[in-house]
């Protein structure tokens, strides 16, 4: 137990490759994926409530630990972890991971806030990317905030983290995905007719604060502005994220 | 100071009428809308370094006090309000204030999360939309992780408050603005072709966990569901919303 309330640290996920899984929804999506979850802490109440989720565990070979509240609350960081919590090896996959036939791809850079991570993640889930790749000095995924915030999605497709930008770059260039980078400044607007979003596509987002840098840009195909139509700087970046992510989406379930 | 302080809780709010803004960019902002800002509390080093706004309140018959880290600390409830914060007169309106002329709204119904009330009201501002209408158990746009989330946008465009919703959508109707539910459950498809986005439209997104009720559902024209292309079970409130409303801002801004 001790070391699972451990797993709240980044050094300490980084260590063992381990990571939380809080509430019931994340270990329920956790108990789906083969030989993720290594074992689950629950409150009796919550096993008498997810007697299904108990009978999985059981099914998987996860040792299924009934305990206090408070042990659960010890090792939970979540405001109402609701009972449950599994301790799981880590999803999170190298470049090697991206899938070889990858249409639409998400990539961060430098992405900060561990929110906004799960956030991306679950929209990329939801406009049906094939990959979300985290760059630089971006938040680790396995985060118990970007856990929660991607709502499950985090088990539902590949989430790779590599350093090197221009390594990604090249990957996917090879694969003949186009590169846009979103940025305000962008030459292009999203709804120009000249970009062809049905095309395979990776789109790669900057930091919260500082967008994405020119070196960044410059390995970009083309740098691509969510139109601003009223009088907001910009947008926050889950939400240029969601409008770039569902343009694509919507080009190519077009027809 | 004490009265500043206060404003943290919604009830003395709602008594007064006033909010905070906190930090360089809300203080900005709030400068710039006439007979908004009452006082601004900053530090040496804020002042200093915000020469520009410390005119502007000049200009504008603002009182700037100069006080010390811990007054703005108390008075905020920011991690880091950058050594600044104004006292503002509310800028929530009634249903008479919807523009005449609205032709894209917001409106969204016991949305309970104040980041999610600030993210959709930047949102709507970015997507150019005209006003964001807060109905039933809705959180109060003024509430200080609301007016951060919004990043200014809450002094760009008008911000109502009211309860009911028949009555809104009954004002909304007689503007002739389709008003279209936004709902994962929804009889039509975003992307639809016979969805026009093109006319004027009022979207209605519902609470975060609970969605629209049968009710809410049932006063639309129709109830519209976002696409989703991959396993996530639903999007977050705020990429629905943005989507939604980009979705009809690009129909709105072709040709």
């Amino acid at each position: 137990m001790k070391h699972a309330r451990r797993l709240a640290t980044r050094a300490f996920r980084s260590d063992t490759g381990e990571f939380l899984a809080e509430g019931p929804q994340a270990v329920r999506e956790a108990l789906t994926v083969v030989g993720v979850t290594i074992e689950v802490f629950a409150t009796a109440e919550a096993t008498l409530r997810h007697a299904d989720l108990q009978q999985r565990a059981r099914q998987s070979g996860v040792q299924w630990h009934v305990v206090d509240d408070d042990v659960v609350d010890g090792i939970s960081d979540a405001a109402s972890p609701q009972g449950l919590v599994a301790r799981c090896a880590s999803v999170v996959l190298d470049l090697d991971g991206l899938p070889a036939d990858a249409s639409l791809v998400v990539v961060c850079v430098d992405m900060r806030d561990p929110g906004n991570a799960g956030a991306v993640i679950r929209c990329a889930d939801a406009a049906g990317a094939d990959a979300v790749v985290l760059c630089a000095d971006s938040v680790d995924p396995t985060n118990p905030k970007a856990v929660r915030a991607s709502a499950g999605s985090l088990f539902h497709l590949p989430v790779i983290v590599h350093r090197d930008l221009a390594d990604v770059v090249a990957v996917l260039a090879a694969r003949d995905l186009q590169v846009l980078a979103a940025d305000g400044e962008g030459e292009m607007a999203l709804f120009d007719a000249a970009l062809d979003l049905a095309r395979p596509t990776a789109w790669v987002m900057g930091n919260e604060a500082t967008g994405l840098s020119r070196d960044a840009r410059g390995l970009a195909d083309a740098v691509v502005a969510v139109p601003i139509y009223g009088r907001a700087e910009s947008l926050n970046l889950a939400t240029a994220a969601a409008v770039c992510l569902y343009a694509s989406a919507r080009a190519r379930h077009a027809g």
